[in-house]
């Protein structure tokens, strides 16, 4: 059972080899291990990663880095990382034994329309629950909204910085709202809608994807992990208020 | 507490020691052990390899290597398993402490039926659920059956391949169609019912158990785990869908 | 925060020191800690020994050891042990700074009614909701009863042994049936009902107490653990068949 | 991504260096660390500290030690580790690169108002559904309540201490009484009602926060970890008892 190639010209091995566990190629391993044994861990968010599903990509100066297609996650080596130039979008280093993810082009659009520095895709079983409950009780073009969630403080506001560079997060009171896109036969094919998701909420970090899961993004690697996670959580409580008839929006 | 036996006639010794951790031997173990903990881990699958349920075989080369019934699976040990030979079906060695596992005959349906190299039996109460769901609301004839859910992605379309010997998987537009057959007093006794299934159901990778769970399998260790996990990811997804009044198959 | 005490009459100590991790003073540690841990990853069952709830005991020669009440299970230690004399009943061994277990009568009562030589309680969140919807649904008195799953064939029919001494196990198409208790201010004054429910129901080995958990023994510590995974199996599910409108005894 | 700051006036290194386990700038270290594992694994609960929700705070002698904000909890260190003077409420150390926690004042009062040595604060998802569902059915000012579920006997009666200062705990036939306060844009406002809260329930060791979580204290580490883990499991069976139409409170 080999599913890790390692074939590749050896020539971009530098681009991929280091000591520094801060090194984006050893940090998509860590964070696909992780994520993979979170995943386990955590009741139904196992999905995320489940098998070879969901992905993650990080940008790294001149370099973006993707982790593979169809690799199982915990398995994942620092080796299998396709490395593309983010100024002509070639790749600087393809393992020849793998397939580069679907995904690219939308990571790709986060890394380009937002700056976003680190892109995390996964299919979320409630963020896939929640798609299809805006779908029948809000219409076909709604986004996910709630508000009055303490938890909705993880998530930032908008790109605005203040006077030290730092990003606002949305308030108490404030409302989160993510937009729907519907999916599509091939992955890539969902940039154009995903694109236009983000022109559309220009202040949104996040994008849910019908009957699919969700792109979340952030400034920086931790942002995006700790984004993801409080989104993850926002979705399964809402799962959880619509079973019990809570509103997403309190009526007073 | 001795539940891993190790007598049995040493001359078979060198079927099961190997130092390469990708010997069928101790795949099988570590593939137990990792079922085991994830399925702790994971919020109700854990059911999947609880105690001593559930099972998985591997075929490897003029061999088929089968975890004993009754171990607890998280201790199994490479001398623990059964080892057959794929042609006379006879056993090439029998750990005297143990029983075989009642799945032998299912497993081996897999292998000669579809060519399977692993063959991956589980309890998971989603997949139980899911029979009895498709009992009440389809009929005891019915398939599970659901469309346009992006993980269906995961599971081969049938058993044709392209040219470079590339298998094809479902599209998110397609349906995938998993058949249930009835429990039976002794599991041995499933074989007919499950054979007939596979021939009424020629693409199928997986059939569902009533009331018991379900048996999947893959072309080859890697394939059959993560069609395994992303079969139950759906199996889980349909479940909730049900208590949300959300339809497996959308009406447009 | 010291919650291990150590303080004890030396003399004892013979009685827990063992380099034999199968010796039941080792053996009741690992347990608790696999428990322990297992509950924080198997979802909802974590509170079979969240904090310091729940307990096991072991019946090993003239011997009981019984685990503490008041500690943290994954912080148990060999010296945290009771030991008690089977046939006098007296303490072999008292950790000065440790209450012993309100469950030891309770305990005992499997070991001298039933032969155990282990016993388990826990507070499954499953096993509370099924006392409940049982005393809802069918009253006060009556046991809970399920059919044909496959998991219930993990339960033995009875105390019965065949020539070889093996126990029978319960057929998928024979009946589950723990017996119910009405839960008492304090764990000891269970004892009377816990033997009531013992002659009452002469094949079972568990008994569910009402708003409080569920008792399961076994022959040896393996088949305590494998019968308490599977009845939570069992549990687990019937509460899910219970949201989704899924009789427990198939009509037909 | 260095996300744990180290840069902090070197004088007050030894107040959080320590080959102690038990000294509090490595308890609370192995506190995050553990409920951020165990909160991945138990299913629902993760989101206790998920990303960089939650906290804790321990007191020391005459020094308060504060976790700070915005850390990733499985990342912490005993260097980013607040402490403040209790008497005169003035910080001993500020690691440079962090936030105080927004709980800081919200722990304190547990500290002066009830003489505790932990608090911890989760945004457990339970939690938060309680505060809904009590909102809903029994109104805006009422507490949550609930009777004859044996666990509740894992959280203390009062502040009453016997002969031998031990605390008493609740009957299995007393009842539990929560308080429920209303969220607050910043966690600091919450300070005054939490306060009257304690004032108009003397007796609770706990604080639910609407949409928001619960604050829980204990004696010391061991105690408010226990009493965290026995109010969560009350919340989750409490809420799975509200989906299947079972009564918190038993009429008879």
């Amino acid at each position: 059972m080999t599913i890790n190639g390692s074939d590749h010209n050896l020539d971009s091995e530098h681009l991929v080899r280091s000591e520094d566990p801060q090194h984006p190629a050893n940090l998509i391993c860590t964070l696909c291990r992780k994520f993979y044994t979170l995943g386990w861990r955590f009741s139904r968010r196992f999905e995320q990663v489940t098998g070879t599903g969901g992905g993650t990509s990080i940008r790294h100066g001149p370099h973006i880095y993707i982790a593979p297609s169809g690799v199982q996650k915990e398995l994942m080596e620092p080796t299998d990382m396709f490395v593309m130039d983010f100024e002509s979008k070639e790749y600087l280093r393809k393992p020849k034994s793998h397939k580069p993810s679907a995904c690219t082009p939308l990571f790709m659009s986060s890394f380009t329309l937002r700056d976003a520095h680190c892109c995390i895709h996964t299919h979320s079983q409630w963020a896939v629950l929640i798609t299809l409950l805006v779908e029948r009780d809000f219409g076909p073009s709604a986004p996910f909204e709630i508000e009055r969630i303490e938890q909705i403080k993880g998530i930032p506001k908008n790109y605005a910085r203040d006077a030290n560079g730092k990003v606002a997060y949305l308030g108490y009171f404030e409302r989160l709202r993510i937009p729907i896109i519907e999916n599509t036969a091939h992955e890539e094919d969902l940039t154009d809608s995903l694109q236009q998701a983000m022109n559309d909420y220009p202040d949104t970090y996040a994008v849910l994807v019908r009957r699919h899961g969700v792109y979340v993004w952030g400034d920086n690697v931790h942002k995006a992990k700790t984004q993801c996670e409080s989104l993850d959580y926002i979705f399964q409580l809402a799962v959880e208020m619509h079973k019990l008839g809570l509103p997403w929006m309190p009526k007073d």
